[in-house]
């Protein structure tokens, strides 16, 4: 059994137990869901139709594209359905002999105009549209990575770490003077090294720019890595998933507010991981967090971390909200990124990858702050 | 008055007419929205909230950010709310002093389940989520650019020119003989002229992988412009805005199949510019360029075109599917991309960018097949 048919396999499971008939998965612009990657390999564009009896139908937008990359038992391009998602889910429920009045989940991000419209041409069915229901439970599934995808990290992480090293090299060096420079050269080496590309946009911000979370534009022709504190945060995309990691350039002399703010992320940043253990509270280690900025005196304005996967962003949440209720347990991985921004004295960030194991977390890539 | 206030009047007049008390829009992971930017200036990652009243909160996640780029008549950071969006609306309808019962409209992409809860904790307010409401109001008042966004148009367009011109220079020349040579190539000469960067990942696609509607990897170290059809589609983004076209290679001989690929390409693509017109229905054009791909016995898989603007694709739409009713106005700027695939044959398309004027349609980019 391949490891797609295998995660589907769990959700069938599921649905038998919750007596859904048909769950539909959607990734296109604007809402975007790696789960069909996750269950089929099909890389983007399409709908996904799995049936409680254990068929699944993919419905791509590129049909050429779907030929190559993905697995299911059916696949049907959504040019046959008019390129429109209702008349999919009707052609997938007459495919699979749904009977009417059977339950059919539809993804919990349709807008609540979209699921009138469900309700209007789809009635005949009982359509559900509910946060707890078939795509949270993908979610929590695809939150613990299995031991395919945590082979693929392995690697993933190792050429992050080559590039971290080369970066710190070249960077100190002088031979990657502006943000473009670097942002480049991250571009062109992971792709040698076998990645997809990035996982999303390089953040370079020098000196001048460092006091932005996410800075923009993403990077520019600036200098990187001048006197002060700098921000490199990036991530290499390998088979699909993604690293996220941040390095802080810091060139000095520092202000005793500069040295202070990098004191204070790397403190945050080891009492995170000094929390990381099965079964801990992610809001707790956050908020225990937020104490080690309070007592300085500064407040982090982002969350602590977050699970990543096939997509940059995915869980577990690590922040200190109160709607956080996600356990960390052995499989997930994850980032621990504390980091404080300054208009005046620009920002800092340390950011790691760490995959929890049963026997504690194991950080997977090795960035740091880096001072010359 | 700033182009920002002059737009955000326009919903304001709106509004009044519409007795909507106050509206909020959304620019974050999973939910983007321009709109913002559009009416403020902050690029990225953010709250506004308008009252009919003719004042505006803007709510961003990075309140550097902010102070940097966005107007509005006042900026509290998000955190203040602590990062959730009902707490600021909530907060908003205080600062403005809406009455409860009032009329408070949501952003329709809101989910049915985000929407439950809108309905839970500020159910005192009248919550509207509509398709045609102040979102689609907005969405119809940027389909129309501005003499301002038609000035950043005009200069997009000509860097765009001047890079495809250097293009087909180099690549015919065999000086960028990788995909990911080309996309460099663009990504670095774009920013040196002024560009933010590409307006979305570049898709490079040689020979052997040019089959692909949106080829997957976008680029790699594979071939480019090699012998058969070879597909190369950019958008630069310029002060927010990015243009979006496509050329394709073409290096001989080709087959039979190859040369009628184009030969119908460039048919579908004259007869689409020849209907462009005030007024003209875009389903209409649409079906146009369906019926010559249909004569020719193929069809193509994908819409013919789309407005751009701050986001890649936004309105209007110019596809033949059923629920398209725009009709082409004076000032809309959308592309015209016919195109066919073949796994065995390959993929061509022709992109352009249209801007529509009172008198005719204006070609504002000059992409082409490129054949050598």
């Amino acid at each position: 059994m391949s490891a797609y048919e295998e995660r589907r396999k769990k959700l069938y499971d599921w649905m038998t137990a919750e007596g859904i008939a048909m769950v539909m998965f959607e990734d296109f612009e604007g809402r975007r869901d790696s789960a069909i990657r996750w269950m089929t390999g099909q890389p983007s564009d399409a709908l996904l139709f799995l049936c409680a009896g254990g068929k699944s139908l993919l419905v791509p937008w590129d049909a050429n594209m779907a030929a190559i990359y993905a697995q299911a038992d059916a696949i049907i391009p959504y040019g046959e359905f008019d390129r429109d998602a209702i008349n999919a889910l009707r052609g997938a429920a007459s495919l699979f002999k749904i009977p009417p009045g059977s339950r059919v989940e539809i993804s919990p991000v349709t807008s609540y105009t979209g699921f009138l419209k469900y309700i209007e041409e789809a009635g005949d069915y009982d359509i559900l549209c509910r946060n707890r229901g078939a795509h949270g439970e993908v979610e929590s599934l695809r939150a613990v990575k299995d031991e395919e995808e945590q082979g693929i990290y392995r690697k993933a992480a190792a050429i992050t770490n080559e590039l971290i090293d080369l970066l710190e090299d070249k960077v100190t060096a002088g031979r990657l003077p502006t943000e473009i420079d670097v942002a480049f050269f991250i571009e062109t080496e992971c792709r040698k090294r076998g990645c997809e590309g990035t996982g999303f946009e390089t953040l370079a911000a020098g000196a001048a720019r460092s006091f932005g979370i996410h800075t923009f534009p993403a990077y520019t022709a600036e200098p990187f890595a001048g006197p002060g504190l700098s921000i490199l945060d990036f991530g290499l995309k390998y088979r699909g998933y993604t690293t996220d990691v941040t390095l802080t350039f810091t060139r000095g002399p520092l202000s005793a507010a500069q040295e202070k703010m990098l004191a204070l992320t790397e403190k945050a940043y080891a009492k995170a991981l000094s929390l990381i253990r099965d079964g801990v509270s992610a809001r707790e280690v956050s908020m225990a967090v937020d104490t080690v900025f309070g007592k300085g005196r500064k407040a982090m304005p982002h969350a602590l971390g977050h699970g990543i996967g096939l997509e940059a962003h995915e869980s577990p949440a690590l922040r200190s909200r109160q709607d956080n209720t996600w356990q960390l347990l052995p499989g997930m991985i994850f980032t621990l990124e504390p980091g404080l921004y300054d208009p005046i004295h620009g920002g800092c960030r340390l950011e790691n990858d760490i995959l929890l194991t049963e026997s504690g977390p194991e950080v997977l890539t090795n960035a740091r702050i880096i001072r010359f």
